[in-house]
């Protein structure tokens, strides 16, 4: 443990400045403008040694993650990232793990241009945690929302579905070991990369959006609940990820529709859309799939290769209190 | 512990509806419009149970003060209050403790008009603990900034000093307890009436501004140092808290200079704002007292009656790391 303080603790590690338009680290608080015809949208995130993540995770990766989870929610908005600040507690200060956590938080912002431009350090007793609030700009009314899903839409999933929840499984010693399964499906926990370019594109073509963040049903149940309508999907068409081929399918549909901290985003769009959203995303280097369609009759049915609906898993999705 | 789940948790405690203009909790982004002519101020700050807060304090208060806290910062910079968002972890769900917290939140939210409109809960392992990030409006370029004191401006404080700091070291066992200065210190302790329907007013009119929140000599060290300039505080001047008269010099230069937890403003205007100021204070029934003098020369004393430096405390002020 170093001998810093509080103040010199920032000026160490979280000390980039930030750019032209913005008042940052260093007053009471941060300022800056939104542009004309924009307005804000925000979204604020806790991650918890122990809850969200293992005590032995790399610094740098979940520097990236504590941003990331974030973006995600600007992502299901549509919304084009403007700045976060980050309020850190660790229960004491060690040098390198803090300089990459603060590395990793950087080359992500960097890359999104998404200054850090204020925040707030603390000690905690026992547990590293730390809240991020990210800032958006979204056009005026021009927001990707829960409530606004139409029969008929088809329904969309950037990436892959599955690997965070297999990786979670391995590390937290819930199934035997697969090195090799592991090693593939690790980053996808520890260094989710959700769509924060892609999405701002969607306004005007898609309807509604989320993240996924607590399971792909029941994630995207808060969409249909909000718009009172149903959903169908075709297991065939899930982009699964590679990690999770071979195994069992009762593992299978657990980890894929169920499995959290998969940061990617789901929508709705009218099919009118389908060669603008395919070519968007071949523009964007990100993996998109049509994976079902919203329909009129409420509830969610995930329909197999000769549309009988599959038996859906008992745990429907991550609640960060019943689990 | 009830049986519910985060949604319910959020339904249940953290439901008033966000005004007109808002999208409020219940979709991935809070999103509102800043007014046009206007920038965003921003603040983050972190209150921990066993650190910031003790574990029987009322959660009432303490709802209070989650948001206090913040609203300090953003009348710091002059700003208004716009809206906030919580995150909240707590170890367990306690039905009448959310009840209580909510209820303290939500009445200071209301009174400051800054709706909550976000937020995100999680289950801790052992502390409560809850970050609130506000957002504020101020008219461009026109926030009071730390950067600005100019030489021969008045330093101004806004309520007392010292009565956080005696409560805590009562609370503490730091200091054999006197009841009666107990309960009349406790309250600024606990509820601090951060001025927040007051500092707007000052745009305009004030050069500097800083919250006391580590303590008055720490927090202005912050002024003079970002201003390039120094300061002399008349002791006589100070507000002292009535629950601290009597006490030894010592004891109260120690809580009155480098007391934390105060959450009152401390700003600096030419004189010519003097009665400007006065008038303006009376009108928000403000308590505001002229403490000082910024100096060419660099450095900050206080003087006794007879214009001599008094010996300063040699804890200037908290730290959240070297304490």
């Amino acid at each position: 443990m170093a001998a810093l303080n509080e103040f010199s603790l920032i000026k160490t590690y979280f000390n980039q400045a930030a750019p032209e338009g913005y008042l940052g680290v260093g007053d009471d608080c941060a300022v800056f403008a939104v542009r004309p015809g924009y307005q804000l949208a925000v979204s604020t995130d806790t991650l918890i040694e122990g809850r969200h993540f293992f005590s032995d995770t790399d610094p740098f990766q979940l520097g990236h993650k504590a941003l990331a989870v974030n973006l995600s929610d600007l992502a299901a908005m549509g919304a084009q990232p403007k700045g976060c600040v980050l309020a850190l507690a660790v229960p004491a200060i060690d040098d390198a793990w803090l300089q990459s956590f603060s590395a990793g938080f950087y080359a992500l912002a960097n890359q999104a241009q998404c200054p850090l431009i204020g925040g707030d350090t603390t000690r905690s007793s026992t547990d590293i945690m730390f809240t991020v609030t990210v800032f958006g700009e979204v056009p005026i009314t021009q927001a990707l929302r829960r409530d606004l899903a139409r029969v008929d839409d088809d329904i969309w999933l950037t990436g892959t579905l599955g690997a965070p929840d297999l990786a979670l499984q391995y590390l937290a010693g819930q199934m035997p070991l697969d090195a090799d399964r592991l090693s593939a499906s690790r980053p996808l926990l520890e260094k989710p990369q959700p769509p924060f370019a892609f999405a701002p594109h969607l306004l005007g073509h898609a309807h509604a959006g989320i993240d996924i963040s607590d399971g792909l049903l029941q994630d995207l149940s808060h969409i249909l609940q909000a718009s009172h309508c149903g959903a169908q999907l075709q297991w065939s068409q899930l982009p699964v990820h590679s990690s999770l081929l071979g195994l069992e399918q009762q593992q299978q549909l657990q980890s894929v529709l169920a499995g959290g901290d998969v940061f990617q985003l789901c929508f709705t769009a009218p099919k009118s859309e389908r060669s603008y959203l395919l070519e968007l995303a071949a523009l964007h280097s990100v993996q998109l799939t049509r994976i079902g369609t919203i329909t009129q009759a409420t509830g969610l049915e995930v329909l197999d290769a000769q549309q009988h609906p599959l038996p859906l898993p008992a745990h429907l999705g991550f609640d960060h209190f019943t689990l």
